[in-house]
């Protein structure tokens, strides 16, 4: 039994999603974990993670119609607006969705659905990019 | 300290939420585990995970009518409707609720509140079963 | 490897957020983990929990605008009503937040980003403490 532990910089640039399902998979695969969990985290509280549908891409389009009216930028109630109206619609949108994830290992894979992917989710206008933490563990193969 | 991975299938069918606070905790049994946690992934992107209120049914009733306010089915801004008007609106409930769950498990139980039950909230008015890997992981008793 | 879990009884009180950030890192302080995670649950089903951003308290005064108008108390489409018009609404919030989390431990520190803290979020107008508990697990230090 073992953890293993690697730092990841996403690029990210403008509001939407990033798929990161092969990094992370690149970090099981380099643990070598047989059989466990893997954890993924991000540093943030503007972007986050979300595990979604990874086929069609008019899914996540339709996600982000789907927050921009939920949690509207710029709304008038907000009192935190020093850093522009897309600060404090993406903090409501971080708390919505996931700041941490824990995946399934089996055979030294993800074991993921046929349909997920995973998912940063840029949530500010302009970012350069973002830190996430990918830890795997469970046991090794012999 | 071990891994107990299972595989469940969860009978579904209509929309609706469905308790697997059961099937879970005799996982943990099984594996034997004393104290550590258990891992919950569902392997879809159209039905999904919650923790809630499980003595009062009314409660997931109320649940069930916020998240058809929330994120109507059949919503002229979708884009994504192939699969019928329940399609992405199921995709938008499950972003909004958890894809994994970790529970803690203490004296071989799963360390629940008196009034939480763990379910699998099916969103798309017809489905047949969902996959459920659980993971049970920890310290194993003398 | 190993698994260091301790309960914790958070003092709430009115509705809002308590951060318990420094709670959990003396827990991981205490297990000695070097390596690892440290998983939180909280035991109920009307107060959750969040990672949001720590410095400015209007980001959580907002996020509490958001889901008064979200999920607002005393909703008449609400059956499940006889604890009072925070009882409903509280166990949405619940359910579109977190019952646990999962933190990155390096280093013998919560690998938290500069502006993530760790909060309680109580949802009932009147509370008195709620139940938490953490389990830190991983690699210890020689």
């Amino acid at each position: 039994m073992m953890f293993y532990q690697r730092n990841l910089q996403v690029a990210t640039g403008r509001r939407g999603t990033y798929e990161i399902t092969r990094e992370i998979q690149a970090v099981v695969t380099a643990g070598e974990i047989e059989t466990g969990l893997c954890h993924v985290f991000i540093q943030h509280t503007s972007a986050s993670l979300i595990v979604c549908e990874n086929a069609d891409s008019t899914v996540r389009k339709d996600l982000e119609e789907f927050f921009a009216r939920a949690a509207p930028d710029g709304d008038a109630m907000y009192q935190h607006r020093t850093e522009g109206p897309d600060d404090m619609s993406a903090h409501i949108r971080s708390v919505l969705t996931q700041t941490d994830l824990v995946l399934p290992i089996a055979n030294r894979r993800l074991a993921l659905g046929v349909w997920q992917g995973v998912f940063v989710y840029e949530h500010r206008y302009h970012a350069s990019s973002r830190k996430v933490i990918v830890t795997a563990y469970g046991e090794k193969s012999d």
